[in-house]
């Protein structure tokens, strides 16, 4: 029986020496590693609480991380024949700017040696790792960024970059980020668009009310609407208008854009500040629903059905802009002895729900997609 | 040709005594009345920048804020047979607790009265009005919230609550809360969600950036990721466990909590501070899919295919738990020559769109369910 290609566009690596890096920190991001335990990465400034125990802040980081062949085992596991592997938030926001250039150059030559030595490992026709590269966004110039984005398409296994929402520091509407996107554009690369900081714990009701239910609401809600905010922030902004041809793939089905999609272009159509409507705010230019289905490209990390007809119909119908994904090593099971991750499962299950009796869109959705989009040859 | 019956479920009032309130006070929320020009309602605080001339702070605020004519025409204008009127956002949040309560059941008898008068000057077998009730949630004590929503029972033409996402002012998660949910539990009242206060500046990168783009962050992204928050915490501190007969309508669909709904179980499964992980804070017991399907309704005023689609799956693939509504009066057309409101008319085609060739449930969503479910004979 011939069996779909299964390619898995959202799964994150630490490589060694970023690891190594961040456990020779002491401020976040840094990793700290307990007598005797598994090593703990504190990412964000709110994991970094002096009331918890220091052997206890933020999360277990396993090998799963760091180690190419847990992750190999991972896809074999799971019957993902395909990877594109990325660097984890919070890539490189953290350097100084000399520090991010050699480290983007650093990581972007690991990740592609990485992929190049397992592909020539393997037998089977279909290479089994690509990956998107990282950029030195402190950077003192765009230039430098740019060049990396240059550079990036030269490395035959790279095929786009990761990119957090902060950009230079100012989000992803800042204007001086005009020759990143013309680098990503000219280059035909794709920007995986990544969540890192989620929202201000005041979105949640203060800091007691988030920490009440342990990391529920900043990454059920805020990862997905700090995603949604952004890529809004780029449409409003006119990115899309001046780089007509960007490729962005959103995570986590686009955070929630497709659902609130309507509700944006119902607002900017009723938004007196807009130079189309009469006002002094250059407005954009393109319907989000032409970006949907021109620009944006969605993984299919959503956990349902609901998500999945949201995302599809938000593509005009079509199944062709959807790609399966993981978010390893993210979500492990609970119960260490499940060879099964649920949160991978609930991934599959819920695009044979909800496009079970059409086969192709399966296939494209699993991997087709991903193969064609980005050229996974 | 018979037509379907269409309810508005999503419709606000200014009452004119609650008008005449907001023209008294200086401070936000207040109206101002410029020298022969339309008045403005100032309802946030951003609103109200000094930097903005007071002829031209907020929004202006015609007759149909407050006018039953008005809505009864627009009603005709738009084939609306029925609505559901409810005071808008900020109800009754700013007021001192006893004022409150006098206010509360000053609204709630204006609502009936003026719900009765319209329906016995209707010729039709169709009333054509009823209402939402509001709360006096500043009240001392929970006590009198609950006497006031028992009371609004006894009015022939109130079906439940209007309420905003604060609470006694620490949220729908609050434990204090559970006499109001009680009551209207025993009373089998549905309680409308709504939004108003949106998120902070800071998520969207800030004031200065929040106000680049006019009112579209706030109103596209702010006031469904505030309903998703609130019905979220309401959820993880287990209001659903200990009232599992409650029924709330969530504006604008949810949210966005139909698309991240998945997520939102997702997270909560692997959430290791949950008791049922191994944790020591109580989780929820009820799933959030048995939740969507049991307690909550939603608005169909979403605006595309795409979130009613996610809308309607995430109800299990029923189309019983949705129902029409406009959102009057607000985003009225920029022409004002319009006589078709296109964000009502975008709300009617996405329901056509979605569900043209299932007739039954267009005639569900239009009116039957909300017929139904708020009893509307």
């Amino acid at each position: 029986m011939s069996r779909s290609l299964v390619v898995d566009v959202h799964t994150h690596v630490y490589p060694p020496a970023y690891m190594a890096m961040l456990r020779a920190r002491k401020s976040v991001p840094y990793v700290h590693d307990p007598a005797g335990a598994t090593p703990r990465l504190i990412i964000l400034a709110s994991d970094d609480d002096p009331s918890i125990p220091i052997d206890e802040r933020g999360r277990p980081v396993d090998s799963s991380y760091y180690d190419i062949n847990v992750k190999l085992a991972f896809m074999q596991q799971h019957g993902i024949d395909c990877s594109v592997i990325s660097l984890a938030n919070p890539w490189l926001d953290f350097l100084v700017p000399n520090e991010a250039e050699e480290w983007a150059k650093r990581i972007n030559d690991d990740l592609e040696s990485t992929c190049a030595q397992v592909n020539s490992d393997t037998p089977s026709s279909q290479k089994k790792l690509f990956a998107f590269g990282t950029l030195p966004l402190s950077a003192p110039n765009p230039e430098v960024i740019s060049n990396e984005i240059k550079r990036i398409k030269s490395l035959p296994h790279l095929r786009g970059v990761i990119m957090g929402t902060s950009g230079l520091g100012n989000g992803l509407d800042d204007p001086l980020l005009d020759p990143v996107w013309a680098a990503l554009e000219e280059t035909q690369q794709m920007m995986f668009l990544h969540p890192h900081y989620g929202l201000p714990d005041e979105a949640f009701g203060g800091t007691e009310t988030t920490n009440r239910y342990g990391h529920v609401l900043p990454l059920a809600l805020g990862f997905p609407l700090e995603t949604t905010i952004a890529v809004t922030r780029m449409l409003l902004s006119g990115v899309f208008d001046r780089f007509p041809k960007l490729s962005i793939l959103l995570a986590h089905s686009g955070g929630t854009l497709p659902f609130l999609a309507g509700r944006i272009e119902s607002c900017i159509m009723h938004e007196r500040h807009f130079v189309a409507n009469g006002g002094s705010t250059p407005g954009p230019q393109r319907s989000i629903w032409d970006v949907l289905q021109s620009n944006i490209y969605l993984d299919a990390v959503v956990y349902g059905t609901a998500g999945l007809k949201a995302a599809v119909a938000a593509a005009g119908g079509s199944t062709t802009r959807l790609m399966f994904g993981t978010d390893h090593p993210f979500f492990p099971p609970l119960n260490e002895k499940d060879e099964q991750w649920a949160s991978v499962t609930t991934n599959y299950k819920a695009i044979q729900d909800s496009f079970g009796d059409d086969k192709e869109s399966v296939a494209a959705i699993l991997g087709g997609n991903a193969a064609r989009i980005l050229n996974l040859n």
